[in-house]
């Protein structure tokens, strides 16, 4: 029996349809010609809150068993953004802990959706030894980052919407952090297209689900220095690796260089402003194009947040500099 | 009589309907909210080419009563682009004259879509020269960057677009340098709804038309320095000023600060990728707000050509620095 179905999939759909956006599919000519594969951009950049992490974060709300006025989390990203959007859109409080050294413009990004910030620590123990006291203490609800089924749920919508606009076509590439994303679409295209393949998308220095899928067990990392910052978290959930582990094709990995190169590509070829984490799966797409020659690809987007200092020095700089 | 008919541009837009993408007419709903009025973003960065020149160089091509096989203009910038892409596609030749200190990354534009470079002296007059020289030894066709009826037909075909996804609304805000954008979308929009406003939109230190509608006079600028370089020529073309001077209701102007801060918000709200000329109307918008409070308003953006150091440069910097 597995941990989601696919009722729960449309179910969530439903129940989250009227806040997030249905994100445009978007065909690059230019792109498919220089890769040589027929390639669609599902635009999660362009999603509420500029992630995917609206989705989750909207459907745990909506549809949570014990509701409460209080959320919170100790994902200090696009996930906690997206909880602080969804509280504020539902008349809840949020309240995020992120670390001491936190940058000024995710600090912004969680208030100017009406999110309370608290520091704790600097890492993602302290982080998360902080929310869960707060919880303790205060009766808050928790929601995580991605280790949930109304988390997966909600995030497998993205591929509802897919095979509405393309009913058709070969191999999926998703980006992969702890695997919210990557559990919910796989599970959804497994299910409805079985013959259509999936890969978990990863820098090279981070490929904990790359290694996993090869040897057959949940494998961790120790913290990598990718400039994708979504995608550092050392270790996949339980529940997305049972999913991942029995619906997924492979791994595939990129470079720092490549991710920096797919975010000029996406500027300057589709005028996209996507952030690292949201590039990590054209540039492994650029990196093994060879596998997917003449193919039908849709490649995630999975986000556009970044500071435009921190874009700036990324696309910026001379190609030939290293990422 | 008019310059043209909405005959003209009707016409246009069938003959070169399949080889232009309609651009999204995008809500945004954050800076909206921001700004005080209802907002729309007429997309023309996502046009082919990366800006709206693809739609009047095309329909010259396609609608040239003495059709050539090379083609030929003096313009360094988007039209240039748009030129070869244009040429590329119909099986054309055509040869761009630049400037000897023309960037790298517009030579490199101009010559991906197929396009030949000729290098031709410094200045604009120079380039011109070059360029009708040739015209006169080669028997190449010249295609003018804006003072032209097919170009100005081109153009206006997005204002039947901007109609069709939006019947009614109070105010569009257009970019204008030599005019062919404004002149062609202020007589589809007057023709075809009385009432809307229409304004132009200009750098404050390139505000020739803003000076020309309120003299009733063309005039002429010095050689501007503002970092929009779609914006920078020094006079509009005799037909544009005529359907202008007929349509537009007034100009606004805008500074160089004001144009960083509007292509930031494209990238944090909207994650769009736009170049500092099609960022002038937002930044217009911006600048002054309390005229618009409450309306329905289009903004155009007219393009997302820019080299990715200048992008980083520009959106970089913190924002007190100056333009």
């Amino acid at each position: 029996m597995s941990i989601i179905q696919l009722e729960d999939v449309l179910a969530a759909r439903a129940r989250i349809k009227r806040a997030v956006h249905k994100t445009p599919l978007m065909r690059s000519q230019k792109l498919s010609r220089m890769l040589g594969c027929r390639l669609y951009l599902k635009a999660e950049h362009l999603q509420k809150t500029g992630s995917f992490k609206a989705r989750g974060a909207m459907h745990f709300l909506v549809n949570d068993p014990e509701p409460g006025e209080v959320y919170t989390t100790y994902s200090s990203g696009n996930h906690g953004q997206a909880l602080s959007w969804a509280a504020e859109q539902t008349g809840k409080k949020a309240v995020i802990f992120m670390p001491e050294d936190a940058s000024p413009a995710k600090v912004a990004a969680v208030k100017g959706y009406g999110g309370e910030v608290r520091y704790a620590g600097l890492s993602s123990i302290d982080r998360m030894n902080a929310c869960l006291a707060f919880e303790e203490e205060s009766g808050a609800r928790v929601v995580p980052p991605f280790d949930h089924e109304n988390i997966i749920a909600g995030q497998g919508t993205a591929m509802l919407e897919v095979l509405e606009d393309l009913p058709h076509f070969d191999v999926a590439l998703v980006p992969t952090g702890g695997g919210g994303l990557l559990s919910g679409n796989s599970f959804v295209l497994k299910t409805l297209r079985k013959n259509a393949q999936i890969y978990a998308c990863e820098p090279e220095v981070a490929a904990d689900v790359k290694a996993s899928l090869e040897s057959g067990e949940l494998k961790s990392i120790a913290y990598p220095a990718t400039i994708a910052d979504g995608l550092r978290n050392l270790r996949m959930g339980e529940r997305n690796w049972a999913i991942i582990e029995e619906h997924v094709d492979g791994g595939l990995t990129c470079t720092e260089a490549g991710i920096r190169g797919a975010m000029r590509l996406y500027a300057t070829y589709q005028k996209q402003f996507v952030e690292p984490s949201g590039a990590c799966t054209l540039a492994c797409l650029m990196e093994n194009r060879d596998r997917f020659a003449g193919k039908t690809v849709v490649v995630y987007v999975s986000g556009g947040n970044i500071a435009l200092p921190d874009y700036g020095r990324l696309v910026g700089e001379d190609e030939g500099q290293s990422g």
